[in-house]
């Protein structure tokens, strides 16, 4: 029994117990408090899981499910960086590099490769999982902020042709997803959740 | 396009946001708090994946993740049952399948089936991937309350005999779990977090 191979496994596991303690902008639906990016990337599987038949392309469902679990990983210690945050976006890379480098690291080679590779494969959007994997990651917020009366887009002064602008790549995993998303969105902004756009 | 079915499909998804209220006696590694389900949903599918070369007979892994995913949504209506409660052990079944028809019931009826049949497998134990899966769920209260010094064990007077009795079930879905388990919880002894038995 390869007794090191196991430790580390089991290191890793205790490791990303962290990931419940790490806040989004995103706040649940039932319970007034942010959501940890934990219980985001579960509800995240279950929407792969449910939605597979919605994305533009053929996925493998098992993949997409494996991408989302890992996909905010780094976050440990990256931080959650805000979608709509220009100046954290300048060195969010950098900075998720090196907690990719850290934490999928505690694992046995093999694993941590396997990891990582899915996670990059998420991030660079270069194929069909992955393209429907970001299509999902982006339109939880929205059904999150659209039934929470728009609270998270308020509470930081995003109009909807910045969630628009922000968000258009949504449809290049999920056509249906996006025309969705952009109903919701138009609702939402006659419902005076957030303002169409900046005023002049 | 089928809008019934799409609609369907989101209404579940808002549905489960529940999950992420649904606290249980398990404490999280790095904060002073209770552990959600939906947390705990999505550790225990990271350990899916990375643990499945440990389980005893050959797991189809995708379908161990979807069944851990999956396998505590019915606590949203039916509560988290503690594990050594017997009193409340006597209704689970009753209040779970009652949760069970309500909330798998909101999904499309193909897609209500399958995870229903999941939730139903797991429950049974009656599949290599349903043993894994119960060894997994096993075996996670056992590591969290050894790194938090037995917390949850002492708050509710659990004895090792207890933990040993209750989690045997563990060793047909992973030996190898089991056997660590087992050690986890005699240095645990020896530290002091619980006493081996009742007194006489």
């Amino acid at each position: 029994m390869d007794d090191k191979r196991f430790e580390q496994q089991i290191r890793f596991i205790l490791e990303i117990d962290k990931l419940k303690t790490i806040l989004r902008r995103t706040y649940l639906l039932n319970a007034d408090r942010s959501e940890n990016t934990a219980e985001h990337s579960w509800h995240l599987a279950m929407m792969a899981i449910l939605l597979a038949e919605h994305a533009n392309e053929p996925v493998d469902v098992a993949r997409v499910v494996k991408m989302v679990l890992v996909h905010d990983i780094v976050e440990i210690d990256a931080g959650d960086t805000y979608f709509y945050d220009k100046a954290a976006a300048l060195d969010k890379s950098k900075r998720e590099h090196a907690a990719a480098d850290r934490i999928f690291g505690i694992l046995p080679l093999d694993q941590a490769k396997e990891l990582r590779e899915l996670w990059e494969e998420f991030e660079h959007g270069q194929s069909a999982d992955a393209r429907f994997a970001l299509a999902l990651d982006r339109f939880m917020p929205q059904l999150h902020n659209y039934h929470t009366n728009g609270r998270s887009w308020a509470e930081h002064g995003i109009t909807a042709d910045q969630v628009l602008d922000r968000n258009a790549g949504m449809a290049e995993g999920s056509e249906k997803l996006w025309e969705f998303a952009r109903a919701l969105l138009d609702d939402a902004v006659a419902k005076g959740f957030l303002p169409a756009g900046k005023e002049k």
